[in-house]
């Protein structure tokens, strides 16, 4: 029986935590802890059907359920992760508060599920040492990071790893189309059913670059050895070469809930899918990505390994994004933030806990300030 | 360093084998003995560049080298595999006498690179059960079968199977062309250089047919399980669909090299090949197979797992051939030589050793009385 702690139960990756939960049955796990940031309705409902002993919420409204311990705020959720005695967690918040989380869940579980993306991007070499050390098993839920987890199962060190991406909604526009897209354009993504801001980062491939620097990391590997490709059905989601020239493909179903599945239950497969049948049916080619048409991918590789940097990055896009969702920038626009940023910041790595939140903010503050 | 013994030096695995022993370098493999059948002027260059200390062939010449210990027959050869004292035997013989050499090599080996169908489809589980009581490795070196093994390393048991064909030389031909096809048109592979019989055998898919019956003991795997795809380049070997959907896909370029260099260097990967660098220039697509077009196939399907019918398939393929060769049948024929051939042998299981040779030579001469 795991027991399970979900941090971020209403969004998006929460929600299809829960599914697999279904799928797994009550006596295979357990959830005793579940928080959300401020979507009550939804939180309340999931309390009233999983019945979690532990609650927590951003919002400071403490009359959620009669039946949990419900706590406030981060400290709320930290103390949530804390006393309902997890064995695993699922990280499934977005942004760098999923970080702090993170880095606190360390000390209270065996096994961390992995699907904030900045816990690795802004975490860097800090939060992979302290869990080394704390020997706790990371397992990545992007679907991409656990392809790639799996198809080096039992094998040697690659030669080379590849992530695929889906290209996003604009993926056949040119140049100058891209520049000037909408939101409405931009929020059509045509494989993946996801929450906005990583929608935008599939179509600017911000996204692929934040992969590519926690692939670097989670598998201890250079930048310049992990390629990306586009795969249009998103079919294949990734996998290595060896030296012997031999390679190993990651296929499936365009479906979070299996790489979900799988980082709670590795090193089984519990889940039954019926998966793709008819593999002539396939379309499984895989297309160059022409990088005049994502710079802000070419930036995550430069800045990859420069800690200081990927901060920054990231938290210059989030900032970047919100502008363009509210109609503020261009969307070609959002690559000349993130790269106007990244010019003032410093170059730092063995970064600690205080160094890299004030990275952040200092990002922040000055993607709000870029002269366009 | 590995003490190799290559039975069948001189057949297309056995060269391939040398080739890869030249990469691995002194260093790392020694090979002591090496055998062949009645090619002795290759034999003799061969003996000439590596200098094994014990060598045997069956041509009952025994002038071959002054700086080796020569023995002649089978029983030469037998002499020079428990003589040699090998950690590794590459079995690359071809026919029903590698069975014999395979069964002999379990006392002597740690591990059995295993070339031969033979082997399994007609020694079956007497030939497993021995080798997993003597605690002998059993590496296969088809690629199929090693791309298989491969992607199930450090995984749960699977789903499914699948293995991949070229389709062979008439792939693109209509049934009536297929009836009638002549020697030269089938000898044209699309993909692999191979010998003769086993180039028919692709085209009847034979091949695919023993593959699947090897399939199916060394996965211990039930055949309808065992999928099948035509992949035009033969990029895509083989693979694996587990119970959550996921799959991982074996793909290379074609060359025999990678899966004898894997089997002589399991779990580490040591030959360095180059490998695809292009994905995009890949085509990866697979097809489904015409069964009708295929008639030899469906009956590998139907009798795997019968012992007595396995060695009669094998048995009445080798003679059908040869007289396809010789054109004294049409190429359409074959399948009903080995039809015809299997409803006079009954079905028997839990074989000895006496048994297998029995219903060899039962099947051949039952094979060569068929009335077309």
């Amino acid at each position: 029986m795991i027991r399970l702690a979900i941090i971020g139960s209403t969004g998006s990756i929460g929600k299809q935590c829960l599914e697999v939960v279904d799928k797994l049955g009550k006596d295979k796990i357990e959830i005793v802890a579940m928080t959300c940031g401020y979507n009550l309705e939804l939180f309340k409902k999931q309390i009233q059907k999983y019945r979690p002993e532990y609650t927590a919420s951003m919002s400071d409204r403490e009359d959620i359920s009669e039946n949990t311990n419900h706590f406030t705020g981060e400290g709320g959720i930290k103390k949530a992760i804390q006393i309902s005695d997890p064995d695993y967690i699922m990280m499934s918040v977005s942004g760098s508060i999923g970080l702090k989380y993170s880095l606190f869940s360390l000390d209270y579980c065996k096994r961390l599920c992995l699907a904030n993306k900045e816990t690795i991007v802004c975490g860097g070499g800090y939060f992979l040492n302290k869990a080394k050390m704390k020997k706790v098993k990371i397992l990545p839920v992007d679907s991409e990071h656990s392809s790639i987890f799996q198809t080096l199962l039992g094998d040697v060190k690659p030669e080379e790893i590849f992530l695929t991406a889906s290209g996003g909604s604009l993926r056949d526009k040119n140049p100058e189309e891209i520049q000037n897209a909408t939101v409405n354009e931009v929020l059509k993504h045509p494989v993946w059913s996801m929450g906005k801001r990583i929608t935008v980062d599939s179509s600017t491939m911000v996204n692929k670059g934040l992969e590519i620097i926690e692939a670097s990391y989670l598998f201890d590997f250079p930048q310049e050895k992990i390629k990306t490709y586009i795969c249009r059905n998103s079919f294949i989601h990734g996998g290595v070469k060896f030296i012997d020239g031999s390679m190993k493909f990651h296929i499936g179903k365009p479906d979070m809930k299996l790489p979900i599945a799988y980082s709670l239950t590795y090193p089984e497969r519990v889940v039954k899918e019926e998966g793709i049948n008819n593999l002539d049916e396939l379309n499984l080619n895989l297309e160059k990505i022409d990088i005049k048409k994502y710079p802000s991918l070419k930036i995550a590789r430069e800045i990859c390994g420069i800690h200081s940097l990927q901060i920054a990055y990231n938290a210059a896009d989030e900032e970047a994004v919100k502008m363009f969702l509210n109609n503020k920038i261009k969307f070609g626009q959002i690559s000349v933030i993130i790269s106007k940023t990244l010019d003032r910041i410093p170059e730092l790595n063995n970064l600690n806990y205080n160094d890299i939140f004030k990275i952040e903010n200092t990002a922040r503050i000055l993607a709000n300030e870029v002269n366009l």
